[in-house]
């Protein structure tokens, strides 16, 4: 008989977006072009500073690093938060391999299995890979389109608290919504749950896309220091998905202790890219400022083009390179499988996430689609014709 | 009220060496030279066609690659491991961020929380922290020092079989043993593992780096594929410990599927990495005979000093670059200490690990030390004269 795999590796989920794989494969063999919409990779080109250290690198030996990152990037980085007003050291601070194993540990770190985390949803899809890898239970607490996404009523997220809660969990600015929390949400938020004490993990990683006003982090003020965890990322400040660089940032040093612990197992994060990594935090102000142009412009080119479509429904989202629209559609992922399979204006088509696979509840999000804005606005705009005309057609064959 | 860690955050056992990192530390400050035989990190240099990888680097955007790695570089590794006559596809393959997550993958694809791996002990202290993160139950079973660290008796692994197991773990050549299975052993193991359906996980991240006889592995025959995995790593092979590369084999294609997914969650392994990987695995059996060669001369030295020492023991290890001493002593953490914090010869010292930090079982490995041999000779043999003088002075001194 053969042996069995465990429960977990059963029902781990896979990304939603595995699920187009095929119809987008297939697709790509026939047309001349197709716009990926679909996943959070920039075409911005990575700092040429952080190519530059790379590519003149004088170690002979890549070794090991310190499981916490080298210290030289950890102070680095806490200069970056400091420069926000988060007022944290560089020993609040553990470099991770990626956002994602920043995620892992701050979930690890504060659940045992069975324990629950509360997030608004929409969320992030990878966020159930996570919790269901720590035998976490992710409990959703809806957030609506008709409101951009903002934070549901504290009523309600007090409403779904246990004795098995101990965190709430939020991505701010948001993927896939775009939204950026308020102060008073996030307010709001630190009071509930100082009143049941409950820790709040932040996942930062768009924190320097915000268009409209400022930033607000859970940690510029000092009266959460025991609350408050940033999970955060280079991955898309500055085009460095493929360097897996994260990390995870907290003033509670009894946690910061266990994700030490947990970092020491797994040795290190990778070494040279953090030799890197130092050096782009140099560019500062004047990069990000220019790279949030850059995406503000992509937003507006999409805004626009909504505008134009009928029966469609966006609040224009004020960070991250996200929106969820709300489409005159009842199925998403057959919208999405019919614009790679049947689709073509010119022989182009576009390729977009169905928005259910961001809900935990089970039939929510089926007539919301995710557009990343990662493309240039030249393409956009085309993206967006062949997105128009093809929401048009396939109404039309499947008589909606 | 401050919010509280999990429980599997306050027992995530912290890395042994990290134990005597304060001496360490201040001894840095005193002496003129430590020599490290405490750590798996090899002097070698890392092979010139990976940095020249690196170094001519054309791509503008670190990207993320696939999930499951660059197809280029899984099947360069279904190359490397076919070349040894282990009949794996790349389909078989995952590329992991290190052997760790290699590990925490497989203890996670294979165990729920609360189930069991027989592992025997002494063994690499970090699968106690992936263990403790994954909510596994580690059940170790002794292998002693007599047989150089061979297979602890068919009966007494199955002995500790409950249903709770879930897979046996080896390492094989072993950290901390050197130890290398042999065919007959491995044999064993597998019928046992058919006859109760258990999965075995054979971590072979020191595979190349076996002195007498060839390496042993346990999907060399077609007649274990449902239940072998291997777990491997590129860093003491290539010497590429910051590039965290390694991976997942295994044939069973329902628990790849469940990997599959949890690489999906985290995206992916670094990238650039893995285009210098593809270069290094076109050096072949030359390079590793060369680099083989040297650590058995490394070992070979090891082995000169430890016969001039009296009242001490240590089987002549096969593999893996390390091994495990017993000493006249009884307290292997006070003597690692006294040789950093009171001893010195010419002003010089050495740092060694500590044998208890590999055993389960409370108790065990305190008269026992393991010397990494990562210096060349002339290092090895100035750090061996240390030793066995420190040695002396110490028993002296703790009137043993």
């Amino acid at each position: 008989m053969s042996p069995k795999i465990s429960e977990r590796g059963k029902t781990q989920p896979s990304s939603p977006m595995r699920r187009l794989e095929k119809p987008f494969l297939e697709a790509k063999e026939k047309r001349d072009r197709i716009y990926q919409l679909n996943i959070g990779q920039p075409d911005i080109e990575t700092p040429e500073e952080y190519l530059n250290v790379i590519k003149n690198l004088k170690e002979k030996v890549i070794k090991y690093g310190p499981s916490t990152g080298l210290p030289e990037y950890r102070k680095t980085l806490a200069k970056y938060y400091q420069s926000y007003g988060i007022n944290v050291g560089w020993e609040d601070i553990v470099v991770t391999t990626g956002g994602s194993e920043a995620i892992i540990f701050a979930l690890s770190a504060v659940c045992d299995p069975g324990d629950e985390v509360i997030i608004p949803e929409p969320f992030y899809a990878n966020y159930n890979g996570f919790a269901n890898m720590a035998g976490v239970k992710i409990v959703p607490v809806l957030s609506k389109a008709e409101t951009g996404y903002a934070l549901p009523s504290i009523a309600e997220i007090e409403n779904k608290i246990t004795d098995k809660t101990k965190a709430i969990m939020i991505c701010n600015p948001g993927n896939p919504t775009g939204y950026a929390y308020s102060e008073e949400e996030l307010e709001q938020l630190k009071t509930l749950c100082k009143k049941f004490s409950l820790f709040l993990i932040s996942d930062e990683v768009y924190r320097e896309f915000v268009y409209e006003g400022k930033h607000n982090s859970i940690l510029e003020k000092d009266d959460f220091d025991e609350y408050g965890i940033i999970t955060d990322s280079l991955s898309k400040r500055f085009s460095l998905c493929g360097a897996r660089l994260g990390c995870v940032v907290s003033k509670n040093k009894e946690l910061m202790s266990a994700i030490t612990r947990m970092a020491q197992a797994r040795l290190c994060p990778p070494t040279i890219e953090q030799l890197g990594a130092i050096e782009v935090h140099k560019l500062g102000e004047e990069y990000y400022s220019s790279i949030r142009n850059e995406y503000k412009r992509r937003r507006d080119t999409i805004m626009k083009h909504l505008n134009d479509m009928e029966e469609t429904f966006c609040k224009m989202p004020n960070g991250a390179f996200y929106m969820l629209v709300k489409l005159p559609i009842k199925d998403c992922v057959d919208f999405a499988t019919y614009m790679l399979t049947e689709y073509q204006l010119d022989n182009e088509t576009v390729l977009i996430s169905p928005g259910n696979g961001f809900y935990a509840t089970e039939g929510l999000g089926m007539d919301e689609i995710r557009i990343a804005y990662i493309l240039n606005t030249k393409d956009l705009d085309r993206a967006m014709v062949i997105l128009k005309e093809g929401l048009k057609t396939y109404r039309k064959t499947r008589g909606l």
